[in-house]
């Protein structure tokens, strides 16, 4: 159940280096009447085939830092048929290699399964933290298509979206279904409720 | 100048997950009078695209964990025309895309340039930190070759040596030349002539 801004916004502050991800994310939590407030800090990413636990370590080393309660995410595309790569290092994959070096690995490839994941941690000065996950299952399209959204948005195809990628949908298009999404609106649906 | 075992040996506590890299690196520092006790903790590593800063926060946070003087190595192959990839996350890639997946991203490619660089981290648990780095130039070849070594040497041909790569030498061979025996070379200097 989403619920309309009320009488009382919750802040919460958001760690990423990542604009388009804010603005995704800010979208979701508007809905929930949270107001999201970037944190352009280098956040300091474990190494780890976890992102809950990249995600956690994050959270928890920057609200201590900050002094603030803190919400990161971390999130990643997970290909069946690479072992889960580019996993947790899409970033830099998305860097060095990018798309096509991605639709150059699978290339002949027939299993084109992936999911992309994302995990959302919360926490508190005190070393309080909590995780939300999110997922969605989908296929890596044969070329790159679609000029929304960001990352490997143009090369993933969410089933039931008659072959759109990602990056051929609305924000509101993908944050209904995407990995992100779910996982934000968990975190939303806690935080709302949650007694300060 | 490389001294042979003297009266007083020295101990050096490498951390390290890799048995390969630790028969690699005990090889090297024996030649110094330098024993080395492997410590199979599993070290925290974050995500950066510096190896040297890897391998220096990994050292400072065992080391203060431990409460012993702690080596830590962080090495990884950078590929020209892939932009750096699979740079630091050298151990994920080829856990998930392997050897087969890097020749595949080249094919076709014609700079096949490319760099094994070493970082090795020493830290005390007062904070006090150096760091030494080795790295070997080369090419990607066309195929994998030879079985000795580890990770990416069956596709690493080092200048120099006629084509053969580092899966095709021997580990004196490799250490002569390599990253790693670079790096440790100068920590082993640097070590034997430290006042305790």
């Amino acid at each position: 159940m989403k619920r309309k801004n009320s009488a009382k916004r919750k802040v919460a502050y958001f760690l990423s280096n990542n604009v388009n991800k804010f603005r995704e994310v800010a979208r979701i939590l508007e809905e929930y009447g949270i107001v999201i407030a970037l944190i352009k800090l280098k956040k300091k990413e474990i190494q780890n085939d976890s992102i809950e636990e990249i995600a956690k370590v994050s959270a928890e080393e920057a609200a201590e830092e900050l002094n603030l309660p803190v919400v990161t995410e971390d999130a990643g595309l997970f290909i069946d048929a690479l072992n889960g790569f580019p996993g947790p290092y899409s970033s830099f994959i998305y860097r060095t290699i990018g798309v096509e070096g991605i639709l150059k690995l699978m290339s002949g490839v027939e299993n084109r399964k992936a999911k992309f994941k994302s995990a959302v941690a919360y926490a508190e000065p005190s070393g309080k933290s909590r995780i939300f996950s999110g997922e969605v299952s989908g296929d890596i399209s044969v070329t790159a298509k679609g000029d929304k959204g960001f990352g490997f948005d143009p090369i993933f195809q969410p089933y039931g979206y008659e072959g759109r990628t990602f990056a051929e949908l609305d924000t509101d298009e993908k944050n209904a279904i995407s990995h992100r999404g779910l996982a934000f609106r968990k975190f939303a649906e806690w935080y709302i409720s949650k007694v300060r």
